[in-house]
C-alpha cells in the first residue's frame, strides 16, 4: 500500500496515461477518471479515459472541452475498480499491466505496481481530490465538476452513512471553485427517464404486503421491461422502493431474468439479516442488502422468499 | 434590521421565552425552535416551543430529553415565519407582541421589536446556528440534531440551488459535534408512509403527456385521497414528479379540492415561465414554480391549463 505522495511522484515521472473505469460506469468511476485525466493534462502529459461502452449523455459534461489525444499507452491507472472482473472489456489487455490503482473499496483485490486504497473515503473522487492537491494542480470549474460528480453520486447526494465531515468540506471547496453543483444534483437526482417513470409505476402497482406489513414485495417481468422500454440503467435503485415504506422491516424485489428464473434483492431495516435470507437460496451479500437467484414460477418464488423472511423475523 | 450581536444581547437580557413556529410545521421551523429553546435553557432561561397542532412522530427526537417547563411567557420569538398569516393558531395571541423575529425568507413581513432576516441562508437553522455561536452556547449532540434537521430538510438533503459552501461546512461541523446525520437523512428522505406510496402510484397511473412529451400532467382526486388514506403531509412534493421526467419542460399537477374546483401546480424547466401560465387563471408564484385555482370538470381544467402551457411554449 502506497501513500498519495508516492503515487504523485510516480505519476509525475511517467507519461501517456490510460485511465481505466469499471463496467457499468457510474458517476464515481467516471468522475475520478476525467478529473485525473484533466489534472495530468494540466501537467502536460498525454492522458485518456477508457470507458466500457460509451459515455452516457447525462455524464457528457465530464468530457467537456477535452481534445482527442492519440498516443501509445505507457502508464495504466485504474480508478474506483475493486476487482479485475470489473475491468470489463479492458480485462484481457490491461489486467496484468496496471501501474497505479486508486480506489475506496475495502475489498480491493487489483494487482498493480502501486496501490492506494482509502476505504474511509465516501467516494473515490475524494481520493482523487486529495491526489490532485498533492500534485499541485489548480482545480478549475470543469475539473471541480468531475470531482463533485463522484462525491455526490456515491453518497446519494450526501444522504448515506458513508458521508463524513471531509465529504462536506470537499464539496464546499468544489462549490467555491465554481462547480455546477446544483445543476449536477438536478441531473443526477431529480431527472428520470420516461421509461424509469413507467417501470416505477409498474413496480408500485405490483406492491404486496405480508406479515402484518413488515414485509413488502414488488416485482418486474420481462414483459414489463419491454412494454415500458426500461433498460438496465432505468432499473437501478428500484430495490430501494419496498424498504422505504414506513414500518417495513424487509423489502423484497423480484426481477424476472429468464424463463422461470428470477433475481431477488432483499433490503432490510431495524436489524433484520438480508444475507441470512438470501443464503437459504445460495445467495449472499451484506447484512442490510443481499441478493440471490431463484428458479420457479413467479408466485412460488415470492412465496419461498416471503417464507424465509418470516423465518428471519421469528428466529 | 438588527444583527446577530444585537439579538444575542437582547435574548441574554430577557427570560421566559415562547418560541413560535409556523403552520404546517416543517423541519426548518421546528429545528430552529428546538435548537434555540435548548440553547436558551443552557443559559438557564425558561423557554418553550409552541407548535401548531402536535409534534409529528418523525420529528419527536427534536424534543428528546427536554423537560416540561411551566411559566408565564415574557419574551416572544418567531423562527422561520415569513408573515403573520403563517402564525396559525398563535396569530391572535402573539401577532402584536413578537419581540424577536429570526428568518431567512426575503419576503419577511413580520412586525417585531428586533428583526434578523438573512435570505442567503439556505435554512433558518443556519441563522440559528450562527446565533448560538454568538451566544457562546456549546452545541451538544441533541442540539446539533435540531440544527441539522433544518439544514438538511430545507435543502432537499443538500440538493437544491439554495445550498452554499457555508451550508456544507455547517453540516460538517454538526457531524463532528455528534449529530445523527445519516439517521435523520434516512428518516426525512428515505422513508415513505404506506399512504404516500399508494398516492404516488395513483399519481403515476394518472400521468399523461402533451405537446410531444414537453408537457406532463398528473392529477389527484378526493376519491383517491380517501382510498389511499393520504393526508396533506403525504401529498407534499407530489408536484415535483411530472417535472422530473427527462425532456419535460412543463410539469402540471392538478388536485381536486372541492366540487368542480381544482388547485393547479405548475413546475417548469429550461426557461419556461410557470408564473405566466398561472397568471392566466388569476394565480402566480415564481418563474419555475407557480400555482392557481381553476373551476370546472377535471378534463376541462386539464385542457385549459395544457392550452395555456402550449401558448407559453410558443410565445
Amino acid at each position: 500500500m502506497n501513500n498519495l505522495n508516492d503515487i504523485a511522484h510516480f505519476l509525475e515521472s511517467r507519461d501517456n496515461f490510460a485511465i481505466l473505469t469499471h463496467i457499468y460506469p457510474d458517476g464515481d468511476t467516471l468522475g475520478s477518471a476525467y478529473a485525473l485525466c484533466r489534472a495530468l493534462r494540466k501537467l502536460n502529459k498525454n492522458a485518456r479515459v477508457l470507458i466500457n461502452g460509451t459515455l452516457a449523455e447525462k455524464f457528457s459534461y465530464l468530457a467537456k472541452d477535452m481534445e482527442e489525444q492519440n498516443f501509445e499507452y505507457e502508464t495504466v491507472v485504474s480508478v474506483d475498480i475493486a476487482a479485475a472482473e470489473l475491468l470489463g472489456e479492458f480485462k484481457d489487455e490491461f489486467e496484468s499491466r496496471i501501474d497505479v490503482c486508486i480506489d475506496h473499496h475495502a475489498s480491493n483485490s487489483i494487482s498493480a505496481k502501486m496501490i492506494y486504497v482509502n476505504s474511509k473515503a465516501a467516494s473515490n473522487c475524494e481520493n482523487i481530490y486529495r491526489l490532485i492537491k498533492v500534485l499541485g494542480v489548480e482545480i478549475d470549474p470543469l475539473l471541480a465538476d468531475c470531482i463533485y460528480t463522484g462525491v455526490c453520486t456515491d453518497t446519494g447526494c450526501f444522504k448515506f452513512t458513508n458521508v463524513t465531515p471531509d465529504t462536506m468540506r470537499i464539496a464546499a471547496e468544489l462549490m467555491e471553485l465554481g462547480c455546477r453543483s446544483a445543476e449536477i444534483n438536478k441531473e443526477m437526482f431529480d431527472t428520470k427517464s420516461c421509461a424509469r417513470i413507467n417501470i416505477e409505476r409498474e413496480v408500485l402497482n405490483s406492491l404486496k404486503f405480508y406479515a402484518e406489513n413488515r414485509i413488502a414485495v414488488v416485482y418486474t417481468t420481462r414483459e414489463m421491461e419491454e412494454r415500458t422500454g426500461a433498460k438496465d440503467s432505468d432499473m437501478d435503485g428500484l430495490a430501494a422502493i419496498p424498504r422505504q415504506i414506513e414500518g417495513v422491516w424487509i423489502g423484497i424485489t423480484v426481477k424476472e431474468k429468464g424463463d422461470n428464473y428470477y433475481r431477488v434483492s432483499v433490503r432490510t431495516n431495524d436489524g433484520h439479516d438480508a444475507a441470512w435470507i438470501c443464503s437459504k437460496f445460495g445467495g449472499g451479500g451484506h447484512f442490510a442488502a443481499a441478493g440471490c437467484s431463484v428458479n420457479g414460477e413467479l408466485e412460488d418464488v415470492i412465496s419461498l422468499i416471503v417464507s424465509a423472511s418470516i423465518e428471519e423475523i421469528n428466529r
